[in-house]
């Protein structure tokens, strides 16, 4: 089987299988090595999105039957303990008969987890957490939404320095500079879904798509959702995007957020307004906060932010700086809700 | 007289004498060399405050009657026009016979300054703007408040990302930690004064003093202003301060700025509540302002800046940044209004 740097030498060559795979979707990423007992490598395989095999019958496929018995299965993700529309793993790697069973990341799943256990039971000499901190960073916004059973949520908003989203008479464009609005595009383009709130729909009849310097379409765009009871118009802007957009009333976010990591949404950018977005940081629902400040002042009464339903000091939501940087003359402030606040 | 670099190391030697007298007050720091014809000192002088002698007239007076016959005076600011308490300064060096009058930086009095141009009328070789920017710089805020006949205005406040001052309660100790607390008290113990509203006064009964950082006053304390209407209560904080309170109604705040210039203030650091702030801002008032912002979310109806009377975006109020800085875990923007705006 090697030496444990010849196992680690084989886990990176499954993370490079595993990004083969759809970066995007209800699935993540997974690769798997089959090593023979003296450590050559019987077969690979790869998970190529939802509906077809995992990473571990793919491989096994490679091999006729009865070929893997005695083998060691290196996988970058726990093996999986659900029926699922392909069966479980830990079933497939037992039947074939591996003797050994490597891999990088626990499963976060509550139905998936537990393929390491059913292994153990079967037999099978099962270690796990090997190059956790690569295997975790391969599955990216997958694990962590795996893990809140929701979409990872970045808050966005752009204000004056006083907190302002518009003048008195709701004009805004532009508050921030070129060099913010396109960070804010390319962002977009990183995520699987953007969110707006009815209001700004029926105010600015934003496109929400993701788009370069001179206004073309990246490549990647983000499923447009928007929340809200109201109508969205037949001929508004968003209903031409890319994506066919999801519409959700907003009465209900930690089960319409859990509704669309089902559809495979891995992290979704609030792009507003202040209600929407107040909405997100209120119920404790925003991951990520990015908050373009323009070097500008406004007063009145549009804030960029509304109500948070904190009443004194003591219950301020306390903020975790992650970077404060000058993009061109706006400043952008990535900041994270302290847990336990 | 001697070359250039000669004439120019004795205008610094003036910058130097001119150090030596009071940094604040109603006067400038200034300084004054004679100059045989060889190039010799013949005399040094500087000014020691408001009511005594000014740096031409301590220099002269250096010397027997008739031995400035000739002499280059060599002045870090040009020799004043007008009567004052101890007469102009350019008729002093006229009587004492001097061929020569060499300043760094042009008077911006509307009353004093014409002292260049009444010497050259009597027949002196005058020359200004020598090593200007270093003149400048000795000058500090006397200059920038002379030409602006008001102190340099420092608009200060602390804010959540979001732009409140306090939770909806009125709550707000402590929104910015211990890093950002103590600069602000440099900063007001490096300010002539110190203002706040009536409405702060009430709300916080705040000592108004510059404190370090386990509570001891600091050297230099700022003078406490109190702008609004409403009376200060007898047992106020403020009027335990070392220096007497001022007083002003807040109706007219370029005259009462005036007021406080014509009594030695060069500088006033506007510590709020929102209302005055928002005050100097939207009157044009602020040069420079330091917005603290505390990684904490507040929402809620207490702004740290309310109305400035902007109704639409191209009325917004731009500013440029001075710098970003992260003073502990907070921000410290430094901006000034751009002029035009």
């Amino acid at each position: 089987m090697g030496s444990r740097a010849h196992i680690e030498d084989v886990l990176r060559r499954a993370f490079a299988l595993a990004a083969n795979g759809p970066a995007r979707g209800l699935n993540p990423q997974v690769g798997c090595v089959l090593l023979a007992d003296d450590g050559t490598v019987l077969a690979e395989g790869w998970h190529r999105g939802a509906g077809t095999a995992h990473a571990e019958v793919a491989a096994l496929a490679e091999l006729p039957a009865g070929a893997a018995r005695g083998a060691t299965a290196v996988v970058t993700l726990e093996p999986c303990n659900h029926q699922g529309r392909t069966g479980p793993c830990a079933e497939a790697l037992i039947e074939a008969g591996v003797a050994r069973v490597i891999y990088s990341v626990d499963d976060p799943g509550d139905s998936s987890s537990g393929g390491a256990a059913r292994l153990r039971a079967a037999g099978i000499d099962v270690e796990g957490g090997v190059l956790r901190a690569e295997g975790e960073a391969l599955l990216g916004d997958w694990l962590q939404a795996a893990r809140l059973g929701r979409p990872v949520v970045t808050v966005k908003w752009a204000s004056s320095l006083d907190g302002r989203a518009a003048a008195a008479d709701g004009s805004s464009q532009w508050i921030t500079g070129s060099a913010a609005r396109l960070d804010v595009h390319r962002r977009r383009a990183a995520a699987d879904a953007i969110a707006v709130g009815t209001g700004t729909v029926l105010a600015d009849d934003p496109s929400l798509t993701a788009r370069d310097a001179d206004g073309g379409l990246l490549p990647s765009q983000p499923v447009p959702i928007v929340f809200g009871r109201r109508e969205t118009p037949a001929d508004a802007a968003l209903r031409r995007h890319p994506h066919e957009p999801v519409f959700a009333d907003g009465s209900d976010l930690p089960a319409q957020l859990a509704d669309l990591h089902g559809r495979g949404i891995r992290s979704l950018f609030v792009e507003g307004g202040p209600t929407l977005a107040s909405a997100f940081i209120a119920a404790g629902l925003a991951d990520e906060l990015l908050v373009y400040l323009a070097p500008v002042l406004l007063g009145g009464p549009k804030l960029a932010l509304g109500e948070l339903g904190i009443a004194s000091i003591d219950e301020a939501l306390r903020l975790e700086l992650a970077s404060v940087e000058q993009l061109g003359d706006d400043i952008l402030v990535v900041a994270r809700p302290v847990k336990g606040h």
